[in-house]
């Protein structure tokens, strides 16, 4: 209503200046009509915008990225201007862009099926394995035509559904359907299929971890929703307590949300905590006996440091506990981008969907194909992380040292880095057990939380920034995730090549002891 | 108001019924309080899912294709089934599907970029041409860190974008900033991201042309708009006239309804037609005065089959009349999945974006960040397609008999196609001058219409089901598209390789014969 008053007031103010503007075509100028309607009412401004825009936020790729850049570009520009060299990007899990290399099977197998008559050549055989030549020569039999440039099926290519599905299979071992696999462009756009479906309106609410990655916060506000937080204890390793969900709920139901879906991420992410099989049963329970939508966030199913955890699927949980089709609504997302093999760039993933009816399945299906397909590279490269080499291919033992090269330099790198952050004064880290981050609490001094507030900062902003000024190390402040009030933290990576976490260590217990005397109240 | 109280309806129902489902957690299901909660408001099923998921619509994935699916899967069950041996897909653009190859050039540089290691090997170059082995290393020293696999900057990579808007440069003759282009996965999610950018509600209307392409049509509904159409003149192959724009722009708003901006396809989908310069400027200055925003569809760009049409974009259009960057909104699509490339599984297009103030960037680029990058492949070959070979390359000769050898094979089959419907009595189709479709006007018998009312199907819908099951060939029903009520069309892509027009056409003409005598009034 409001807005619709504030269009009229343009128009009133606006309308002659705009009409002065000379349009150059005199006949449409000359229509009468024309001139008694209002063009300015539709001008694209941040105040006509849909203001779901608006609301959205994404922190990972926020300020204090943008200034990273800024900064980039300065010493590029004039090398020396900054008191370091390069900027490091800990803000964001995208292990390739720090120097992880690519798995060589998967990119092999991607570089056949981009250029299939390479399979006809014999200098083929001295550059590629002989696995990766039969794996793409699989692939291409399961495309029609082998048109690897075609759209496919709008839930992804049959053939690599069915690897897929063998994959999860053999993974939780339980059976599963190629029907229930959606393939999408990396988990992101699976988020936003699934919340474009569950939310009408503000009435109608998701339940996310706080701390949580907030793509589901920008999703639920694009989409119009409410986000109903429930809080990970911190003090308990980012504990995800039941009598705390049950506790948001009931406040949400009596403000009138109708809560459609518990968003469920393990290993947690910024909070890298691995969720004890119990523990998720109860969460099992807890969407059946409410009726809500089990939104599991999976895609750092690879990435375990630690030897007393274990990942469970949740579909593995629920069929576990007798479970079927019918019972618990759940889906599944998995990407191509986390794991061992990072890759990002591909924007591959699936959703694996259970629990919905028929008719509900078909909606989620019409949707798909308005986007037609996901890219079928990522496809193809979905149905590798799920099929990788097996034990007597010729592949098998390379493709096994890169995967665990990569998963226990990634073990080492999280540990080491819980332990520089544990070791400065005021800061608390727990365990990465798994994911990609860190998520240390920092307890700021008075002081420092003043100076934060004279330039408009959130304290944990404030620290980020100061921290990026004087190392060049890029972290995304705690506020971006949320947090319990009055707690600070920072999100960081354990991405960085290993021989560079020394120097950043160094870099960062110099900076907060210089940050900590400032502020020292 | 009636969803909540449908909602309080079922909970009376189905309250007592849930209980009795045996919850299997006893702690959980002790709680008083959960029992006086009720988990069916939330239950999802399609009364209960977001409303416009239920209303979008998408015919060219629609009924038809599902049963043509189903037909497919017969044949190959038991062979010989059906009167034909095969189902033609002529109901999506999708040129790799029907036979089409992928250009050799592209592909080897796709290839290359996927497995960079191929580059330091000395058989490579037997298998490589030398000028693709160039571009794969320009394109890796744009990529930082030569990481294929990496997240891009949102907007998709730098040194891509400056490849893509030399070639816009290039193409139009003005000035592009690669900071205008935004690298997405094809057209569609450009488009989405534009609708979900303008459209607050109902109240916010965008301009679609009258037959359309059903994206924008699915898209709007998505994002909770209006779709305000303007009819193209079929008599006049198809034209664009700036009255009825006018007409029913006034009538939109004379509705409440704020229209904030205007689809043009050029060359139009399904409709065929290459807008002429003049009829471009009436366009531009029409948006210009209403203060609409244009969402300029080129992704038909290189798909002109006639000598006297050309292709304008509208950037070139508008800076030739003298218009900058502060004079019209107008976004542009392309996409790779057209054009003689016709690589729509790798999902790769852009948008360039001119005309809109910096706080809105700043929101469009938010919104792009949500979704991370468009995939890395996809932008790679978004940056081939705008800067293909040039005369002196090893590559031009054999590229250029391969672009030539599409676009002329791709003319002659629209043509061929065009006179086989204009053939059959009592239709009549327009010209293809450009894209990949024709769209014929069926004049059908009132009988075939009370036979398609009898079945409870629209009349085009049903001629397109009885085509189907008589040929294997797959149409789209115009009512997919939207047509003036009363006429009835049929969308058909001119994609069936050369050598199966003939047969194609017998069995279209015996099928047409055969209804119009079954229904002759």
């Amino acid at each position: 209503m409001r807005r619709f008053a504030t269009e009229r007031v343009k128009r009133l103010l606006f309308g002659s200046l705009l009409a002065s503007r000379s349009p150059p075509s005199a006949s449409l100028c000359s229509s009468p009509a024309a001139a008694a309607m209002d063009p300015a009412a539709g001008v694209v401004t941040v105040d006509t915008i849909n203001p779901k825009v608006l609301k959205c936020e994404y922190a990972v790729r926020g300020e204090i990225v943008s200034h990273a850049q800024r900064l980039q570009q300065e010493l590029q520009n004039k090398p020396g201007s900054h008191p370091f060299d390069e900027i490091l990007y800990c803000n964001i899990g995208n292990p390739q862009s720090l120097g992880q290399q690519p798995v060589t099977f998967f990119r092999e197998v991607l570089a056949l099926c981009d250029h299939p008559p390479l399979l006809d050549k014999s200098e083929t055989h001295a550059l590629f394995s002989a696995d990766a030549i039969a794996r793409a020569w699989q692939i291409l039999d399961v495309i029609p035509g082998r048109a690897t440039g075609a759209y496919s099926h709008s839930q992804g290519i049959k053939g690599l559904r069915d690897a897929i599905a063998a994959g999860i299979a053999d993974r939780d071992g339980f059976p599963t359907n190629p029907d229930d696999i959606f393939l999408t462009d990396g988990a992101s756009p699976a988020v936003h299929m699934m919340m474009q479906l569950l939310i009408r309106s503000e009435k109608d609410g998701i339940l996310c971890p706080i701390p949580q990655y907030p793509l589901y916060s920008a999703s639920i506000a694009l989409h119009g929703g409410s986000l109903v937080p429930y809080y990970l204890d911190e003090s308990t390793g980012w504990g995800l307590e039941i009598s705390e969900l049950k506790k948001q709920l009931e406040d949400a139901r009596s403000k009138g949300i109708t809560v459609r879906a518990l968003v469920v991420i393990n290993p947690g992410n910024p909070t890298g905590q691995v969720l004890a099989e119990e523990n998720q049963r109860e969460i099992v329970n807890f969407c059946k006996n409410e009726g809500l939508v089990l939104l599991a966030d999976e895609v750092y199913q690879e990435n375990i440091y630690v030897d007393d955890k274990k990942f469970n699927s949740f579909k593995k949980i629920t069929r576990s506990m007798g479970y079927g089709d019918d019972d618990v609504p759940l889906v599944s997302f998995q990407s191509v981008s986390k794991g061992y093999y990072g890759e990002c760039g591909k924007r591959g993933g699936y959703m694996e969907i259970t629990g919905f009816n028929a008719e509900v399945r078909e909606q989620i299906y019409k949707v798909a194909s308005v986007n037609l397909c996901s890219n079928v590279s990522g496809q193809i490269l979905a149905s590798l992380v799920m099929n990788p080499p097996k034990v007597g291919d010729e592949s098998y033992e390379s493709f096994n040292a890169e995967k665990n090269g990569i998963l226990s330099t990634l073990a080492r790198r999280a540990k080491a880095l819980e332990d520089a952050f544990n070791s400065l004064e005021g800061v608390t880290c727990n365990k990465a057990e798994g994911a990609m981050y860190l998520f240390p609490c920092l307890r700021l001094p008075q002081k420092a939380i003043a100076a934060a507030k004279a330039v408009n900062a959130a304290p944990d902003g404030f620290y980020a920034r100061r921290l990026l000024d004087a190392t060049g190390i890029v972290v995304v402040p705690g506020s971006g995730f949320g947090q319990v009030p009055g707690t600070w933290h920072v999100r960081c990576t354990i991405l960085p090549q290993e021989d560079k976490i020394p120097a950043i260590i160094s870099r960062l217990k110099a900076f907060h002891e210089a940050f900590t005397e400032e502020f020292r109240d």
